[in-house]
């Protein structure tokens, strides 16, 4: 009873958190009708910025560990890739009014990764103290892409079956389309920066110390994008909010409780751990919608990019986030 | 004489502080003929950010503040917001050339208040050690809403009289309307988190340190803005030019009367004053000219966007703020 | 043996310097297919930001300078403008395929400076440690505009023994043209502002810190942009890029000659004689283009802009800067 007391009492403290509070606000004000905007270039210079940080520190990070203690928390993550997927498509296709492609696309959207999430996931574990391993935020792809692939397979294997429609899918070229997305390229560049080169000024000086003020602003976007994008959300079938509102934390518990097996086995810290669970209840919203887009021509996009930023990436954030936070200081006393 | 003397050298001083070289810088290469620009979306951008960090700070102040000592200021705000209208309305009626209905959208924007004037006000005096209550910059709406709403009451009054066109004017949806614009947006936005978050992190990790040099571009963007809408002027009566000259330094001085007066009756705080003075002689260049543009349809926006981003501005910055802070130090001993 | 191999180290050491890395990594990440692309207004915002922090430093440090020892470096500047104008205009037009238009085109853009490679330029030295006259910046319009002026003159004096077509060339319309673009203007400003106001506060909270990671941002940009004019470059004749490969490094080290001979003649700095080595072998990416398409009508922009952008440039910052230290390293041992 003290540890759901205490939880109840973490979680309620995390959502003060201004990371979560710009969020909010974004949503708020949008609702009330503000016409604030932020400048597409400045979302997209953000989210630049904050994928190359995460990826210099990752990068700077990985050179000097363990490489073995890394192999199970990215099999964990190939892993949860495929079951969000699973899962989603076949919870999805059971509720009414969804067409099959429209489901495994949202499925397939809810399982790709978004690095806006992980990095508000990053600033809250550090705000809170709690350490994690840097080289975790490398996770990204082994989950995001993984679940890419499968959407887009599962859709052409079931408009197959349907009228024959759906031709034998390469697997590469979705890997490649996905590696070279915007959010990914960045990720990943950082992480080669910081493994072969010495970026510790430019990182101390630019990357480190904007961090946290530029995703309050992406907050803020997100915030007036996710109640924008409430509108064509309306306009599919209501399942999709359900879907999206219980996704993200199905799929982060179920994370959780992975990671806490890597925890016990190979000693994954307890803020990889909450990591893992970000990500893997997080939605793409940058780099996953245009590669669902080609893969799967048919579905409907206002069925999962509306679910996905209107009330996945905000129920991921703002309860998800205090959610692994408040389970993690139970579980582990951090 | 000492004082005058002593008044000339401060005045003279501020003349030369970077905020307002930038300023002057813009308008010099603008008028050289330089091709450089600072984009749109940075220029959105950096109201967002300085909006933001005023309304931070205020919100942050605002939790600690006796609530009692701002209401005699907050009543000289909405009186001042009245008075500048009324003044300018009835003074650009007697100019010759100048049809009623410009006259009207022009004193209702030099009513309302400046964001960027308020920011460099604030820079201005934290480089001369001037302390003000932080809450001061929430004065803003109190002013500029007033103003724009008696705008357009006025406007539709007249328009009544003169040809019976004028509908009844619903005053709910000016203020919506001006709440809702993006620098009130900002502002407000920023207050509430302010208020109810904890963002003392992210405002001194972000907002606070990157707030004077944000400024300063902006400053460079009004002044090439500000010689670049010369020309609109131009096409218009001259009298605007004269009334954006005068009315901004009278607005400001009567406001540091008035704000003396609340120094004396409630202790407000000279810093206080010259913020005052300095929202009251800054006229709209973001939210107004829309809400007068919806408001007053029939009213020429060349007249009243020119006169304030090409006369009005530049004057109550580079002219005003130095004006009311040397009057400070002369009449306060600050 | 020892000198070069000493200098073969330091050359490869600077190869694994942030700044050069981000370049490379556009390049390589624009090369495996990437979407990543940073918004133009982003790109537009950084050049100013660096060239304005370039502009304010040496304002503020011309004001303290010995205004005798700019003398022959600022001659030597103009001196090697001409030059490289006139060796690059009679190279190319003795290679097989080229119009003699855009040969002179080609030469007048690698005889113009860049602003971005200047600033690249300045942050190496800084983190070698290599002191340099902060004045040495203000050489870029001494070496950038009698390029531009002696490559018009020389086009149309070309022309009209052609076919009488050029027309009595105006040459204060060209130095005007070029002090009016947008790098000349943001430098040229700057360093008004450092010389005639006290921006030190704004300097050090703002500008300065922001450099080094501004500029990773552009290096990456201009890698990015490199790989993508190739195609451009493909398309004329290949002496353009060996001429774009080759003259970077060849006027860079003609400059670090003479730049030696001031060093003994007047105490030029090793930083100082590196830093026109630097502008020598930049091509200029904002400023020249325009001024060259309205001077040179006749000449194909995708002759000299493909070259300077996809070879020109990435040479002139990758294999350049670390040549020019190496070789100051190895010649005046700092």
């Amino acid at each position: 009873m003290d540890v759901l007391l205490d939880f109840g009492a973490r979680f309620l403290h995390q959502l003060q958190s201004p990371t979560l509070a710009f969020l909010l606000g974004g949503i708020l004000i949008a609702a009330l009708g503000s016409r604030l905007t932020i400048p597409d270039a400045i979302y997209k210079f953000i989210v630049f910025m904050l994928l190359m940080k995460v990826g210099l520190k990752g990068g700077m990070a990985i050179g000097e560990a363990d490489i073995g203690a890394m192999l199970l928390p990215a099999l964990i993550a190939v892993v949860m890739g495929c079951l969000i997927v699973i899962i989603g498509r076949y919870t999805l296709a059971l509720l009414p009014g969804i067409r099959t492609e429209d489901g495994i696309a949202t499925a397939g959207l809810f399982g790709a990764v978004s690095g806006s999430t992980l990095a508000a996931g990053t600033v809250v574990l550090e705000s809170e103290g709690i350490p994690y391993e840097p080289w975790a935020v490398a996770l990204y792809p082994f989950m995001d892409i993984p679940a890419l692939v499968l959407a887009i397979v599962l859709a052409s294997v079931y408009l197959k079956k349907k009228d024959g429609a759906g031709e034998k899918v390469a697997i590469w070229p979705i890997v490649k389309e996905s590696l070279q997305g915007s959010a990914l390229s960045a990720l990943l560049l950082g992480i080669a920066l910081g493994l072969f080169t010495n970026p510790d000024r430019v990182f101390e000086s630019f990357y480190e110390p904007l961090f946290r003020g530029l995703l309050s602003v992406l907050m803020l976007i997100m915030g007036i994008e996710a109640y924008a994008r409430l509108n064509e959300l309306r306009r599919v079938a209501h399942w999709f909010a359900v879907y999206a509102a219980i996704a993200p934390l199905m799929n982060g518990l179920i994370a959780f409780g992975l990671g806490t097996i890597a925890h016990y086995l190979v000693g994954f810290s307890p803020g990889g751990v909450v990591l893992l669970a970000v990500i893997a209840g997080s939605s793409s919203d940058i780099s996953g919608p245009p590669t669902l887009r080609a893969g799967i021509p048919t579905a409907n996009p206002s069925s999962y990019i509306g679910s996905s930023t209107s009330v996945g990436t905000p129920v991921a954030i703002a309860l998800g986030i205090p959610l692994y936070i408040g389970l993690a200081q139970a579980v582990f006393g951090t």
